[in-house]
């Protein structure tokens, strides 16, 4: 498991000190809003705003899809959230949720350059919630729905949905769903699983978990073979403890009263539920090869060490980047939207979703090109029960998502602006991909593997220490800090830098090297 | 009138199609929002998103006012419309409205670094808009409301501050309401006036007008003495006709049942009206220097040529910037925002408005830096009549508005984060002004003053022709164009550009100059 031990590492490669650096330093936040043109004279000044604007206006008023050619709308997603359920933090708040907020308007950008910005909701109520976003149509191309508890969330995505002729989409569900779906149709080919035969448990009600139900049953897997379990246990045919609408579609006849008896026998477990369930002897009467997924988070259900413990013959997938096959939505919802926007979609339906799961499962059964394999430090990922789902930094996930949900938005009819040319399209993707991103990374990786010994001079000055200090936590080798140590502590302690192991202080005047 | 003549040209430097290639060229829009942070490896992610987040998450939930720390929420504003009335072109719907909404948000980063994204919002019903934005305080460090009709916008302003903690503002009434008085302030003391005597004649009971007489009175101008004039003539006691309660605040005991009537020896007239109200014997009836704000737009309600042919001792001030004392609301919002923000202000009031107008007013009486002078190619602006208003790319007016209206924020109680040293405020908002903007101004005056004849070789393409008609079109000098002429003419004609006088075509193969 050397590969877990290093990413741990990583996990744990900052102070909560340095989390919140990142966010205060410069200036705080991780969002800016800049303008595209130039505004330097009065004459860019008279062409942006008075009078010249006027002509845009007036277009617009004459052709509305106009407005998808003058101003920012078709690439423009709100983030919208209540802060209902922040995380695996709870019901924080909608202050609290910003910074998770604008972090994923960075996922947004850097992946796929879609712009958004977050909305925060300052209303627990429904009703409320909907009537504060469903007037925002002319402003935004398409509306993500976040970190929003159930069942608000099915009532909010299902009517907002109705009322606005954007994409309405709730990442937590369908990102979460269409990721375990991608790991799911790979696991059932390499044990030779027919979809429509598989006998799946599902535990976990939530919002992830009845979308993903909803999307495999939309795959295939038949109603029946189905048994969605809560705390409460299976959902059987009659059961009235703590039942709602949403878990009541999901009933069947099963004499299964608990998760044990539900899942013995069981082809898949997935679970968005919490540690413990299942346990390790569950997880032994399951069928040959079982497919488990646990994605609860931080922690697992079950871990693969705990899975291993009792069989060999499992897959597995987890909701963390420090175990393979990680069920992490940012492989998608960045890429759906890019591929959405640009068709002008009125909504993300079932088969982009489908789509979108398809051309993930295909790309993770492709070869990787070089310049990946070499980030994964020779070990290449190979399609195969370790690697049925891509990786986040896989290069080839715009090119690949994007034009499979266009095509099934355009196949579907919700397209408003068909992609003639599919492959001019692609090309055009390929192009956004951040080539400076891609180049650190590489360069990153190569200093990695022969990590060295560097000399940070001036080393009582906090930005060299904190130079010194990211230089050791990202593992590219050891630091010498030049400074007085009885000047550099002090100082390090004042501003919170971590002075970790892989640190070295020499005061230069003491030493005995010349 | 020299300058009136070359602004008037500048004015028209572009056609439709230029203003919509503008809008459209590169990507359509004007605005985009990226991130501030790195995202370019796995440590960055996850100290931007998960896991890294839950500790700015935490440390907010546990104290509300760290979000000024680590998010974007200090320095974001909305800028919120229904688009019910879009500059001069009436109701034309949120959708039309959002380039200049977008536009707006260029002059907020612009001018002040402010960060600001428009919502358009979908509804022509009070309550309905209302409910959209009273839940968005989480997200925002301020709202300014634009474009929306009066009486809406006087209710959904006013039940929009009780509703929320932080700053609403309608720019479009106080924003003109406060340059209007800035000039009044200016043009009282050039006359010798006290502001508590004066009588003054209001044309237009709009949203300007209306916030234009509150903030006079609320400087000292007595009730009495302001006669409020609508479509219908003054608003005496005892009107019925076409009342409101924001007009019947205003209605004064008066025998005057006409414009022509009320305007009789008053010592100010101000209009947001229509051309031809008052008309040049009104104005010959006022009182000596008389003060005529003639604020309409595009059109004023008398042109300073139309007074001057009846009378030269009046002090005018109109909309336009190719007049002497343009009565423009960009040199007060933007910076407005700037000092409220900065202050965590949890409203902007009455007091921060004064202040704002007498910080222009006394900039206005000080003497112009050198490097503005040059912009105005040796007319140096100073004080008097024909300059009672800064102008728009004055690079004071962020250090002496923002800190004028942060320490009246202050004074008044709504300062959340007073700032303690005030200098060190003023020096840091120095640093903010656009050091390139600048010196790009500088230049494009410098080659203006000595406007050079500029070949453009490879003329027969078209960013070629563009760049040689952007040329022309700026006064930089006169363009040679080489290509022939048989082709250059059609691209031009197929590319919308406009080929204008000052641009010449010479094919270089049959010149016989060698």
């Amino acid at each position: 498991m050397a590969s877990r031990d290093e990413s741990a590492k990583s996990r744990l490669s900052f102070t909560d000190h340095e989390v919140l650096l990142f966010h205060q330093q410069g200036k705080p936040s991780k969002l800016e809003i800049v303008p595209t043109k130039p505004m330097a004279t009065q004459r860019d000044l008279s062409l942006a705003y008075s009078p010249g604007v006027a002509v845009p206006v007036l277009a617009i008023k004459e052709d509305p899809s106009r407005a998808f050619d003058y101003t920012a709308r078709g690439n423009l997603v709100a983030l919208a959230t209540n802060g209902s359920v922040i995380l695996g933090l709870g019901n924080l708040g909608p202050l609290a949720a910003k910074p998770v907020m604008e972090g994923q308007s960075m996922l947004f950008k850097r992946f796929a350059d879609v712009d958004s910005i977050d909305l925060e909701i300052d209303t627990a109520d429904v009703d409320e919630f909907i009537n504060s976003v469903r007037y925002l149509g002319p402003t935004f191309g398409g509306i993500n729905l976040e970190d929003i508890k159930a069942p608000d969330c099915f009532i909010i995505e299902s009517r907002l949905r109705k009322l606005m002729d954007i994409p309405v989409f709730h990442d937590d569900q369908h990102g979460t769903a269409i990721i375990a779906t991608t790991g799911l149709i790979n696991a059932a080919l390499i044990t030779g699983r027919d979809i429509k035969t598989m006998k799946v448990v599902r535990n976990g009600a939530g919002a992830a978990g009845i979308a993903c139900i909803e999307l495999i049953k939309a795959m295939g897997v038949p109603h029946d073979n189905v048994i969605l379990c809560d705390t409460k246990g299976p959902i059987y045919t009659g059961r009235e403890e703590s039942m709602n609408q949403w878990k009541s579609a999901h009933a069947v006849n099963t004499d299964a009263r608990s998760l044990a008896e539900a899942i013995k026998g069981a082809d898949v477990f997935m679970g968005v539920s919490v540690k413990g369930a299942p346990t390790p002897e569950m997880v032994a009467s399951m069928a040959d090869q079982p497919i488990i997924f646990a994605m609860a988070n931080p922690d697992p259900e079950i871990t693969p060490e705990e899975v291993a413990s009792v069989r060999k013959d499992a897959i597995m997938a987890t909701g963390r980047s420090d175990y393979p096959n990680q069920v992490n939505n940012v492989l998608d919802f960045p890429y759906i939207f890019r591929g959405a926007l640009d068709v002008q979609a009125t909504t993300i339906n079932e088969p982009m979703k489908i789509a979108a799961a398809e051309a993930l499962a295909a790309l993770a059964r492709e070869d990787v090109p070089d310049d990946m394999a070499t980030a994964y430090k020779g070990n290449r990922p190979k399609f195969g029960p370790k690697y049925i789902i891509p990786v986040p930094f896989d290069p080839r996930l715009i090119t690949c998502v994007s034009p499979a949900v266009a095509k099934a938005a355009m196949d579907s009819g919700v397209a408003r602006k068909p992609i003639v040319d599919m492959e001019a399209y692609a090309a055009s993707l390929n192009a956004l991909r951040d080539p400076v991103a891609g180049t650190l990374q590489r360069i990153f990786t190569k200093v990695r593997s022969a990590p060295k010994r560097v000399v940070f001079a001036e080393g009582e000055e906090p930005q060299v220490m904190r130079a010194a200090s990211n230089f050791v936590a990202q593992r590219l080798g050891e630091a010498i800090l030049i400074g007085r140590e009885d000047e550099v502590s002090p100082v390090a302690d004042e501003k919170g830098i971590e002075l970790r192991a892989g640190i070295e202080i020499q005061n230069a005047r003491l030493s005995n090297k010349n």
